[in-house]
């Protein structure tokens, strides 16, 4: 499997953990998107993915974007070990998590957002930085609260799910941007848990081929 | 079951298709975004759900947010008829189809975003409305390409599916943001051709009770 990644987006960060919990080997192909004007915006990219966007994944004659896409798809058909519960309301929960996320966190401070904040919109640095802080600020404040009654050792119970899977790479984020992360102790916890195994290590942006550090 | 609805949510709009496609009868909680303050920041409603955003779907002893986490959990309860492909690969391809919609056009003109806007932000009008338009060119130009590979009849071939779903009710919203749809063909006419069908027009915004015409 080729993946097209880069260090520092969440979006591929999450399909790196997926991958390496399956231990699924893959090639990494860096996409920079900040060099050459972004590497995600060139022509040859674009044919891959016509939304500039990361990641891609390409297994056999299959090339899939959106990472809870391509996520679900390795669930199907490298099942084990699950990143799913069995029952459907278990199921639905936890993809609810990862959704909370996916949507309603990730979209609202990606890079192409803060770029039209500060491009068209002309925002300063400190406004950018309250735009960040506020979808953050709602959306971790939500999500503490509802990890409150679905949570043990991860988001849900004591197994790893898709919603862990989510979760690592938005508080990275998070960090990055100097949110206090003493109001949300759950999501905080989890993550310091999950960062100690071997699948969150090997994703994690600093170890990538194309981390710049 | 009870949804949680408001007529113009893009989110609520979805889950109403899929329930019709279904046939499953489900009483509709009008939740009105805009009056007292928006009802979804009532102490009531956040106790359902925390993000303070709709919809919620309660049946048995669920109670569940994130539109497409209730449709893939009605899709497992309730199989027929399927709004997801049977091979793996069909699935990924819809799944990534719906969230080029949920996760990359939707989240940026939610009601709340624009609320910053206009708000903390003080945009006007004009500029308000370049950012809906900036980021709906973006999505549905992508889409296009994405559908003029994957498309027939819907978005995914013949068959309804996720992606269709999603479809209509963001077209929807870009028709009320008058959106041109002349440079999205494929689009327009999937999104024509399933308002013929009664699940789409029963689930269309101006049919829900709560619609302020």
């Amino acid at each position: 499997m080729k993946l097209y990644s880069y260090w520092r987006s969440s979006a591929a960060y999450r399909v790196r953990i997926a991958l390496h919990l399956k231990q699924l080997g893959f090639e990494t192909i860096p996409v920079h998107l900040l060099q050459d004007g972004g590497q995600q915006h060139h022509a040859d990219y674009q044919l891959l993915n016509p939304a500039q966007l990361l990641p891609v994944l390409q297994d056999d004659n299959l090339s899939l974007n959106q990472s809870l896409a391509i996520i679900e798809y390795l669930e199907e058909v490298y099942p084990e070990p699950a990143l799913l519960p069995t029952d459907a309301k278990g199921r639905a929960e936890v993809r609810a998590l990862a959704l909370d996320i996916a949507c309603d966190i990730h979209p609202l401070n990606n890079l192409r957002v803060l770029q039209y904040l500060t491009g068209p919109l002309a925002l300063n640095e400190q406004q950018k930085l309250a735009w960040i802080q506020h979808w953050l600020t709602i959306g971790f404040t939500a999500l503490e609260q509802r990890l409150s009654l679905t949570c043990g050792e991860y988001c849900y119970g004591n197994q790893i799910s898709l919603a862990d899977v989510c979760l690592v790479p938005q508080v990275y984020n998070a960090l990055r941007f100097n949110l206090d992360m003493q109001s949300y102790p759950h999501i905080h916890r989890i993550y310091q848990h999950c960062q100690q195994l071997a699948a969150f290590a090997l994703a994690a942006p600093e170890q990538q081929p194309d981390a710049m550090i």
